[in-house]
C-alpha cells in the first residue's frame, strides 16, 4: 500500500463501450435513443442520478500486496442454541494490485480481500451491518445479500457515495451459504472486480463435524491492456458483454493457492474437510471438481435445508450462488481445486492446491506397481 | 396490429452466414461439399425440399402492440379427481413488435404472446391439439411439446407449411413443468423469435396451494442493425453461432415486466407465490434469481415428481427446460426476478419486477436501524 | 488405417496462440513477461520440461475409417457380490479420421474410439492398469480418473511420453459414473481431441433391470480451415479460448448416431433402456434431453448413491461429469438426442438418433386424429 496509481478513466471506457454496443445493436441512425443503455436498473433511475461521479481529484487507487483471501480465515462453527445479535462492519476500497505477477489491476474487495469476509451466523440471529464507502473511493457501492428478505437483498439501504456511511439491520430468516456482492447498477463491472463475498447463515442444528473448513470464491475478469507501455490491465466493458473473460479466478489472483504464490492448503490424511465456495461470476457457471478426489457430500447451491448429494465429482456453481462441499483425504498428495471447464484452468489461471500429507495407502493407490 | 412491415430477407440472411461459416470452418476449397450445412436435420431431409419457401408476395409482418405474456394470464389450480379431454388451439403468427423502445424485431410467437400460453393439464388427460400456420406466414412451424412421448415431441406431425392446420392428440403420462417450442430445421432461429411456451402437467395429487400464481419465459435474441435507416433490428444467425446474443428477455421484451413498460408483478407482504419459469434458449442456461427474496420451495427442471429443494438462492435452468418455484414475502418493497449473469440484467435487458405491498416488519428488515 | 498424415504443426501454432493472447490481455510492453502462459499446471513444472517433444521424424498420423464409439459396445451389468482385482489396458493412439463427410481431424483417442472404451467395475474393486503412450505419438499423455482418489485422479503416475508404458494401481472406494481423461499441461486440447471416456463403479448392491444400455459422450472441438486445399481441420486454440467451437459432438464426430452416418441406436417400444452419458467437453455444459421422451430417472452428475431425480426433461451434464438415465418407449418412432442448446444441434452436429420399432399406442399418441 505504498504507491498511489493514476486514474485509469473506466468510466469513459463505460461509455464508449455503451455507443459502439448501440451501434452493434442499433446501427448509426439509432444512437440518440440509444444512449440510455448504459447498465441501467437495478437501483432506481433518481438514485442514479444523485450518486454523482466524484471530482477527479479524488481518484486515486493506492497499490496493495495482496487481495487473495486466505482460505483459513474462518469464524469457528456456532454452538450455541439460541439466536443472538452481531454487530458487522464492511469497509469497500478501491485497491490496485498484482492480478498476476507483473501486471496490476483495479479491484474493488470489501475488506480488502477477495472474497470479502466470511459472515458466519444461525439461523435466527439478527444483524446490525455498518457499510462504509470511504471518501477516496471513484465509485458509489453498496451490499446485497442472497440470505435477506428486503429491497435489494438489502442494496437499497446500503448505497453509499464515497465518503457515505449507512446502517442496515436484518434477520436471518433461512438456512444456508449465500452470496453477497455490490449491486449498484453497473454491478457486472463491481463484481467482476473483486466485490463479492459469503455470509454463512447455519441452520438450528448446525453442521456436521469435520476436521478442517475452508473458504474459496470464484470469479472471472474482463481485462484488456493499457495503452501506454505501463503494465497494468484495464476493464474490458466489451468482453464482458461476450462473456469472454481474460481470467478466471479463484480467491482473486492468478493461481493464487499454490505454492507459487499464496501458497497451498495443507491438510493430512485421514482428516476430513468442508469448502465454502462461492461463485461471484458476475457471468460464468462453475463445474467446480477436486483433482484426485471427490466430493463425499455437496449441498447444491449452498442450500442446507435440502438434503446433500453423495459422491459427486462435478458440482455446478452458477454465478450468484454457492456450494458447501464436504471431503476425505485417503490418500496423500496434491489435490487441485478446479472450474472443469478446463480452458480456465489452463489458460486463464483457476486452480487451487491442496497438499494432503501423511502415510501411502497402496491398497487404495499405488502408483508404481509394476507390470501385471 | 396496424402497419405492414417489409420483407427483412432473413433467408438470404442465413443462406450468406451458412456460407461465411463454411469459410471459417473449411476454407475456401470446401465450400462445394460444406453447402448442406445450413441448421439441418432436426426434420428428416426430404420433408426440408417439400417445405418451399412462401412467395414473396406473402412476406408481410402485421405491426404489433405487445409480445409480452401477461405474468397472470394462467389457468386455475386443478381440482379434479379424474382425467378429462381436452381441445387445445394453437395458432403462430409471424408479427413486428417493438423489442425495446424505439426498435423493432420480427417475432414468431404462439398466439401472438411470448412465451406462448401456458397449458394447464393433470397427468392422464389426453389433448386434442390444432395446429394452425396461417398463409400469410413466411415459415413452416410446428409444436414440440417435452410433455408428450412420441416422435418429435409432436413436432414431426404438426408441421404445418403456411397456410395449412395439422391435429394432434396425445395423453399426458408423467407430471412436470415443461417447455414446448417449434422443432423446423432451423429450430434455434424460430425459439430465438419467441416461439416457446410451458405446458404444464399437474400430478394427481395436485400442487402445494398457494396465494398467487406468475408465469415467466426467458429466451434470448441475436440482432443486429438493419443496413438502412429503419429502427428495425434484423436476426443475426453469426452471433448465435457464437452464443452470444444482444438481448437476454423476460417475457419477451427488453424489461418487459417493469412499471416503465408492461407493469411490476403485484403482491402482498405475507402472500405466497408460485412462478412457472420456462426457458426457451435457444442458448443459453438461466441462473433464475429473485433480487432480496429466496426460492422457498423449488422442483429443478420443473420436475414435478422429485422432491422441492429447499431455501435455493438461484437455480439454474438450461435452455429447453423449466422451474417451478415458490415464494414468500415477508418484507414490503420491490422483489428483482433476473438471471443472475449479471450482464444480461445490467446491459441486455433480463428482468422482472415484483411490487411487494404491505407493512414494513422491522424484526426481519430495518433499512434505517442508525449507527450501533 | 491406409494413409500417413503430415504434420499438421499445432505445435507452433500454440505459441503463435500464446503470444496473441498475450498481446490481447497485457500489451506488446508485456510480451517477455508473458512468455510463460502457455497452458501451464496441471502436472508440475519440473515434469513439464522432461517432456521433451518428439523429433519430427515421428509425426506421422495414420488415417483411420472411424472413431466413434459404438454405443452398445458396454460390458454388462455387475452380478458378483464381493469385490475382485482387473487388470486394464489403455492406449493412446494420435489419429486423422473424418470429422464430417469429407473433413478430416486429427484425433487422440484412448484405444481409438470417442469416448474411450467403458470401464465397468464394482466398488471396492481393484484396478492394475497399463497406460501405453506408443512412440508414434507426438505428445505425452495420461489418465486422471474422476473414481480415484490420489495425486491427479491417476494421471501423475500414469504421464508417458512416447514409446513409454506406465502402471498404476487403485481400489474404487466410492460408486457413480466418472469420466476419465488425460490432463497433462494442454489437456483442454487433448480433450478437444477425443481424449476422455467413461468409469462406471456400480454400487455393492447393482443398478436396476433394465432392457438396454447405451454409452454415449458428448465433447467440443475448435477447429480452423488448413491454410492450403487440404480438407483438413486444424485445431483453433483462440476459439478454445473463447469456448466458441466449430463442432459439438456425440461419439466423436458430426452426427455420428444418424442412419447417414454409424447408424441410429435401436430398441422396441415396452423396452427400458438407461444411457451412460460422458461430457468431456473441455468447456460446455451440455443440456441433454431426449426429444420426444423424458428422462423416467436420472442420476445428476452419474451420483449413483444419491437419490435419482423422476421424469426430468433436460439434465444439465457439467464438462468433466457424466450422467446416467433411464427412458421407457411406449410410442413408436424416432428418439433423438441433444444439447439442447441447440445451435449446437442445427449447425455443430451434435444428434443422436433412437429407432423405437413397434406397434403404434394411439392412446398416447395419435397423429393424424383428424378435426375436433
Amino acid at each position: 500500500m505504498t504507491k498511489i496509481a493514476p486514474d485509469s478513466n473506466d468510466e469513459r471506457e463505460a461509455t464508449d463501450l455503451s455507443r459502439r454496443e448501440a451501434v452493434k445493436r442499433f446501427g448509426v441512425a439509432a444512437l440518440g435513443v440509444a444512449g440510455g443503455l448504459d447498465g441501467a436498473g437495478v437501483v432506481s433511475p433518481d438514485l442514479r442520478t444523485s450518486l454523482a461521479r466524484p471530482p477527479p481529484s479524488r481518484r486515486k487507487r493506492p497499490l496493495v500486496d495482496r487481495v487473495a483471501a486466505n482460505p483459513t480465515e474462518i469464524p469457528g462453527p456456532i454452538r450455541r442454541s439460541k439466536p443472538r445479535n452481531h454487530r458487522l462492519r464492511l469497509t469497500t476500497r478501491e485497491v490496485r494490485a498484482e492480478i498476476e505477477a507483473g501486471f496490476t489491476f483495479d479491484y474493488m474487495p470489501y475488506n480488502e480481500q477477495v472474497p470479502g469476509p466470511l459472515i458466519r451466523v444461525r439461523q435466527g440471529d439478527r444483524i446490525h451491518l455498518t457499510f462504509e464507502n470511504p471518501s477516496e473511493s471513484r465509485w458509489p457501492h453498496n451490499v446485497d445479500f442472497h440470505a435477506v428478505y428486503g429491497p435489494g437483498g438489502g442494496s437499497v439501504a446500503t448505497t453509499a457515495n464515497p465518503g457515505q456511511e449507512k446502517h442496515l439491520a436484518f434477520r436471518t430468516v433461512y438456512p444456508g451459504a449465500f452470496i453477497y456482492h455490490c449491486a449498484v447498477p453497473r454491478l457486472d463491472y463491481h463484481i467482476s472486480s473483486g466485490m463479492f463475498g459469503m455470509i454463512l447463515v447455519e441452520p438450528p442444528e448446525g453442521l456436521p463435524e469435520v476436521d478442517r473448513e475452508f473458504y474459496l470464491g470464484q470469479h472471472e475478469v474482463y481485462t484488456r491492456p493499457s495503452s501506454g507501455e505501463e503494465p497494468h490491465l484495464r476493464f474490458d466493458h466489451e468482453r464482458m458483454q461476450r462473456e469472454d473473460p481474460a481470467y478466471v479466478l479463484l480467491n482473486g489472483e492468478h493461481r493464487a493457492l499454490t505454492p507459487e504464490n499464496r501458497g497451498a492448503i495443507q491438510v493430512r490424511t485421514g482428516e476430513t474437510a468442508r469448502i465454502f465456495f462461492v461463485n461471484g461470476g458476475p457471468n460464468l457457471t462453475s463445474s467446480f471438481h477436486p483433482i484426485g478426489n471427490v466430493w463425499t457430500r455437496v449441498w447444491r447451491d449452498g442450500a442446507l435445508a435440502s438434503s446433500p448429494e453423495r459422491y459427486v465429482q462435478t458440482v455446478s456453481v452458477p454465478p450468484g450462488s454457492c456450494t458447501v462441499a464436504e471431503m476425505e483425504f485417503p490418500v496423500p498428495g496434491q489435490v487441485k481445486l478446479v472450474d472443469h471447464a478446463l480452458t480456465r484452468v489452463s489458460r486463464k489461471g483457476m486452480l487451487g492446491l491442496v497438499d494432503v500429507q501423511g502415510e501411502a495407502t497402496e491398497d487404495i493407490f499405488e502408483p508404481e506397481p509394476g507390470a501385471p
